[in-house]
C-alpha cells in the first residue's frame, strides 16, 4: 500500500513552514488549488482564501515569515480514497514577538493525482486571537 | 449496507436541538462518552469539556434553550468504520435576542456499537464571538 497522500503533504508543509524550503510542497500543490483559511484577515492576512498554485504557494511563505512550528499532535485524522480530515494541536512561535502560541485546527483535504486540489482550515480563532493580542478580550456570559 | 451511525446521530441530535425531543438522542449516547466542544465557556457555559450521558444531555438541553438551527450544510465529509469528520456551516437564531447567528464548525466522532464515544467540535470562534456581542472587534495587524 502507498502512502497517503497526507502524509508527503503534512511533510512537505511542515519543511516549507520550518526550513523555507519550498521545492516539495510547489511539487504537491495543483495548480488550480482551491484554499481557505477561516478566520479574522484584518489580524492574520495569511488567512482568507486563495485560489491557485502561486498564491498559495505566496500564503505559504507569508505564514513561514510568521511562525515556526516546534511540536504538533494529530489528534484526529480519518482518511478517505484521495481526501483526508484531520484535528491537529500545534505549539508555534510568533516570530515577530517571539510569543508563543498555542493552535487547534481542522482541515478538510482533497487531493487528485497526489497534489492538493483543495483545503479547508478551521481554527478555535478567538483563543488564537487572545493569544496574539497577549491579553483576554472581556466577553459578557450571554447564554443561560 | 447499513446506514453509517453519523447520519443516525445527526438526525436525532437536530430533533433534540429543535424539538426538544431528547430520546432519540439518549439512546445513542455511550454512558462513558468524552465530549468537547472548544471555545469561550465564560460567554457560551454550554462549551467545554463534558463526560457520561447525564452531562451530555444535560448540555444538549442547555445548547436547545439556547439556538435554534434554521438550515445546514456539509461542506465535507469523511466517514470511517466507526467515525466521522465532517465540517459544517449553520444558520441559527440566537433564541434569547432572536439574532441570525452564521456558524462553521468541524466535528471529529467516533462510535461504537451505533453509540457516540467520542466527539470533539471546534468553530470558528472569532467570528461566532463578533456575531454574539453584535460589534467587530477591533484587532491591531499582527502579521507581516
Amino acid at each position: 500500500m502507498t502512502e497517503h497522500s497526507l502524509w508527503r503533504f503534512s511533510r512537505a508543509l511542515h519543511r516549507a513552514l520550518n526550513e523555507r524550503q519550498y521545492a516539495d510542497v510547489e511539487a504537491l500543490i495543483d495548480d488550480d488549488i482551491d484554499w481557505a483559511i477561516y478566520g479574522p484577515i484584518d489580524m492574520f492576512p495569511f488567512f482568507g482564501a486563495r485560489r491557485g498554485k502561486a498564491a498559495v504557494l505566496d500564503v505559504i511563505k507569508r505564514i513561514a515569515d510568521n511562525v515556526r512550528i516546534h511540536r504538533f499532535e494529530r489528534e484526529s485524522v480519518l482518511l478517505g480514497a484521495d481526501s483526508a480530515a484531520s484535528m491537529i494541536r500545534y505549539s508555534l512561535t510568533a516570530l515577530d514577538s517571539n510569543k508563543p502560541i498555542s493552535l487547534r485546527l481542522a482541515h478538510f483535504a482533497k487531493f487528485r493525482d497526489d497534489r492538493l486540489v483543495s483545503i479547508r482550515v478551521l481554527i478555535d480563532t478567538f483563543d488564537l486571537v487572545e493569544q496574539a493580542l497577549g491579553r483576554s478580550i472581556h466577553l459578557p456570559r450571554l447564554a443561560s
